[in-house]
């Protein structure tokens, strides 16, 4: 057994409590290194009454790991716990501080989990789980009050450029909610929409205004009523980070300098406000001197934007905050920012912009989930540019799944692409067959997938300005093939629960190979789900239990023989089937 | 190069701010497997110009691994890292996702320390790290007031019992001041002394009220004083897991059921309340009836306790708080506690009692230190059990260590016994020699140590209530010698940084052995410590680059000749050199 493989360490995803009442234990282990794993639980203070061993099944497998998981409902939410590690005959008790050869006598050194304090339990919203999310860049999506067209506005569809605009506003997102509907999404993110001066609004001048060329809080409020009429959510882009240099405490600290009332609001390097070989003498986001960084640990700057996050929940019932680069704002502005939000509404969606590695913000008291370019990664990688094989897709996938609880990976934001990335279509060099099966894989994941507006009719560009496009509403331009398909996905998500919340497993995954094979499975259906990654046509055969099965599309019903399933799939073919 | 032993992850232990402008990386390894690791960092947002190679060094080694770690102060705050791992030819990078063969061309998929944000910095309290507590159990360290005693009180002196009284009050503590001022202590740590029926006091029956058996506020208020004087500061135990039995609400409801309106102050799982089979219906400490475990998440039981944890320390100028049963209240509750008394005493220390890994405690908003318990194990498990060899002590040492950043190891809490455990004279069946040899480890590593109340005058005492005994107050019932031996100890650690917060390293831990060496080194001094844990005399060779050294106790000088220092120790002998 190689010991140097094992890990387990108490909380974080290896500990954790999944509601009130229920604790997940992981434990990670060298790939196809031990045998059997269980869990030796129980409460400590009445241990030998109570202590168990609880059987861990294999959750997931990466490049170099198994990772092992149970779950555990102690009777009194106080839980004592080592593993018993076994391979062959081989036996080793995992305690807090060592690896034993017989069990220990009792439960001194293990490892704990003391109470499950309901607070402390991390509760991600339920109806996350369920949504198909779509993401909105208001500036291109639709014009729908040319009254308010800023001064130089271009004609609708030309070149986007970093510095252009096209006059989109809230009235077209309302002129054209039906599109939305139609669509099936439940789910919107809009990007910045309060006042600022660029196109994409992330220099905020003024958090609590709506920017004028966007509409006003009547049209934000009118929007949100329609979508809600319609069972779509809203959320929006809160840019807290930074400022913009229109901010008019930015504006007083760059008039009156270190005498201004405002200089601790920001992080002033260096006096006079300037910029250095281009590097400004205060910080900013990046080194761009637009966005002044905001000191959010200052009481009135947080008071500010506490006030802000929390005004228009209230007054446009929003339904919660995308948090733009939430990474480098402080750890405690968030904790307060939860709360300030959950209090107003329990079950509004905190989505942090994290690019790496998100464990410290979600832990419960900060954000509900991130996101999930990790996921966009691995896609990519496979689908698209095939610098991964299934095996290593598999394993990407698996190591992502495993860093975090079950409730955040269930409300994980699994996107494609956005307003930081060329769009899908363009990376899959117009290959709309290789696109879509990437998109199919998006929405057979566990996580919330989200469209990037126009993606579902066949909009291109490549990264920012190409990918801030303005919505093409000529429906002989749109491709409405790739409409359907996008629609008819969002149904199946929406009727399989197993498609949203099920048990991952993967059947084929190999290495050097190009075909995925993988079910999902709840208490009411398993799905098992082809996907030929290639351009040319492929016969897949797996192993299963079930017999027959039936194709979730088209209603076909497919026969395993001697208990394999054999498919032939066209280039870039993906089959669903259900076992009857 | 053992890939399967590599770990990181960001922030935790593995990568943390030291101070505003500091951050820390460890990584770990197989033990004895990499040569050479460094840190490739730099700001992600101008990578080319920013990027260099930190090398990291061995900060310690356990059973299975080493661990490196470095230092890295970022121009602007953010960091972006991966590892070069190195053993021989052999060449590794280590990204957040993947160890490759080649550098990687962008950053993009590196490890991210977005921003150190001031506010998050992690600082426990300056002082101590250079405090030796003194822990006073208060029932049954002097009499001072015979007029406030229980009725029942006992001779002082009796045989110590669950549920006797010997008089102990704080105008006891106030009349031996002198005591503690000779022995050197700066710091008091009192078990509980708020109202309560037993003679431990840990079933609170009124928050806000000294126990009249110990005195009232304005005794608290003159010892405080008195300490302050005297360069002692002053902790009290907080209880806030449970009340006790006689507590208002608790009584409320004990007489009212349902219907009280403190029935969520409480958890309460059936009516009536009572206990059934030893079991109470009523979530409680461990299952004990008198301790009921309190709803620490209720609006109303979270003011009254915080507030009553701000009260004493405004009222009485305390300096912090030992939180019992620390790990099974909410951490939503910690974090709102560490802001109201910090708010009000910046550098106030909070010790929180948690037996077992503390991690999820000790990340910046919660605790400063816990009880070091898994310390007190080792050092009992070398130095008095003997079921761990020099090198098995060393290897849990190191593994405690890297666990935790390194502020938060230099305000650990270091105790060898307490109220919760037999005391350390009697564990080592009362030979004083081999005592001392544990207290001298003690008083030479990271952290600050505490001495529990007569362990310096020799007081013996089995698992509670045997340690419980009332202090010997006759000086010729003391050991005099004991207590210089303390005495000196104590001035060596205040008089020595090295001791207290210098680097760490053993030069002689080896399997099978008995006999110890390490030094402490800062920018000041380095001193060499040999210990021979063994019933006979030792001849202790180690290699040191340096020629002169001199005892630190006695004044004497010796050389290393040809690079060794050849030190002949008696049975449980200790020497510290310190190089000239």
């Amino acid at each position: 057994m190689l010991l140097e493989a094992v890990y387990h360490r108490p909380k974080l995803n290896w500990c954790y409590a999944y509601d009130g009442r229920t604790i997940h234990l992981r434990i990670r282990t060298k790939r196809n290194d031990v045998t059997a794993v269980s869990a030796m639980a129980g409460d400590k203070y009445i241990w030998d009454r109570s202590k168990t061993y609880v059987p861990m099944t294999k959750l997931a497998s990466d490049e170099l790991f198994d990772y092992w998981e149970c779950e555990i409902v102690p009777e009194y939410r106080r839980l004592k716990y080592g593993f018993l590690l076994q391979k062959g005959a081989e036996k080793y008790w995992m305690t807090e501080y060592d690896f034993l050869k017989q069990e220990p006598e009792n439960p001194d050194r293990l490892f704990e989990y003391p109470f499950i304090n309901p607070v402390d339990v991390f509760e991600t919203p339920d109806w996350v789980k369920g949504a198909v999310f779509y993401q909105i860049f208001p500036e291109r999506f639709a014009n729908g009050d040319p009254a308010n067209d800023p001064e130089g506005t271009l004609p609708w569809g030309g070149t986007p450029k970093p510095d252009n605009f096209f006059g989109g506003d809230l009235q077209g997102v309302i002129d054209h909610i039906d599109h939305l509907s139609e669509l099936g999404i439940n789910a919107v993110y809009f990007t910045p929409i309060f006042k600022a001066t660029t196109n994409h609004k992330y220099d905020t001048e003024d958090y609590m205004q709506i920017d004028p060329q966007f509409g006003d809080l009547d049209t934000l409020k009118k929007l949100v009523a329609i979508c809600h009429e319609r069972g779509i959510r809203v959320i929006l882009d809160a840019v807290f980070n930074h400022s913009g240099r229109t901010f008019a405490p930015f504006v007083d600290l760059q008039k009156n300098g270190e005498k201004s009332r405002y200089k601790d609001w920001f992080y002033i390097r260096k006096y006079p406000i300037a910029v250095e070989d281009g590097i400004p003498t205060y910080d900013t986001f990046a080194f761009e001197p637009l966005m002044p960084k905001l000191n959010t640990a200052h009481p009135e700057v947080k008071e500010y934007l506490l006030k802000a996050a929390a005004y228009w929940i209230k007054e446009a019932d929003i339904d919660g905050w995308r948090l733009d680069v939430a990474n480098e704002v402080d750890h405690e502005f968030w904790r307060e920012f939860r709360k300030v939000v959950k209090g107003i509404k329990p079950d509004a969606y905190i989505l942090g912009e994290i690019w790496h590695e998100s464990s410290p913000w979600l832990m419960g008291d900060q954000f509900d989930a991130v996101m999930n370019y990790p996921f966009t990664n691995a896609v990519l990688d496979f689908f698209v540019d095939g610098t991964r094989d299934a095996r290593s897709f598999a394993n990407a996938l698996a190591s992502q799944y495993v860093r975090y609880p079950r409730q955040v990976n269930e409300a994980a934001f699994n996107l494609l692409d956005s307003h930081d990335t060329a769009r899908l279509l363009t990376k899959c060099d117009g290959n709309k067959e290789q696109m879509k099966l990437a998109v199919q894989f998006q929405f057979t994941y566990t996580g919330t997938p989200c469209i990037y507006y126009g993606d579902e009719i066949g909009l291109t560009g490549g990264h920012d300005p190409g990918c801030r496009k303005c919505m093409e509403w000529d429906e002989t331009k749109q491709d409405r093939e790739l409409f359907s398909f996008y629609r008819e996905l969002i149904a199946l998500r929406k009727k399989y629960g197993a498609l949203r919340t099920g048990s991952l497993k993967f059947l084929s995954a190999k290495a050097g190979s190009t075909s995925l094979v993988y079910t999902r499975e709840d208490e009411n259906d398993k799905i098992v789900i082809f996907m030929n990654n290639a351009a040319k046509a492929k016969n897949i055969n797996v192993s299963v239990p079930e017999e027959r099965w039936q194709d979730i599309r088209t209603g076909d019903n497919v026969s395993a023989h001697s208990g394999v399933l054999s498919m032939k799939l066209p280039a870039y073919g993906c089959v669903m089937l259900r076992a009857l």
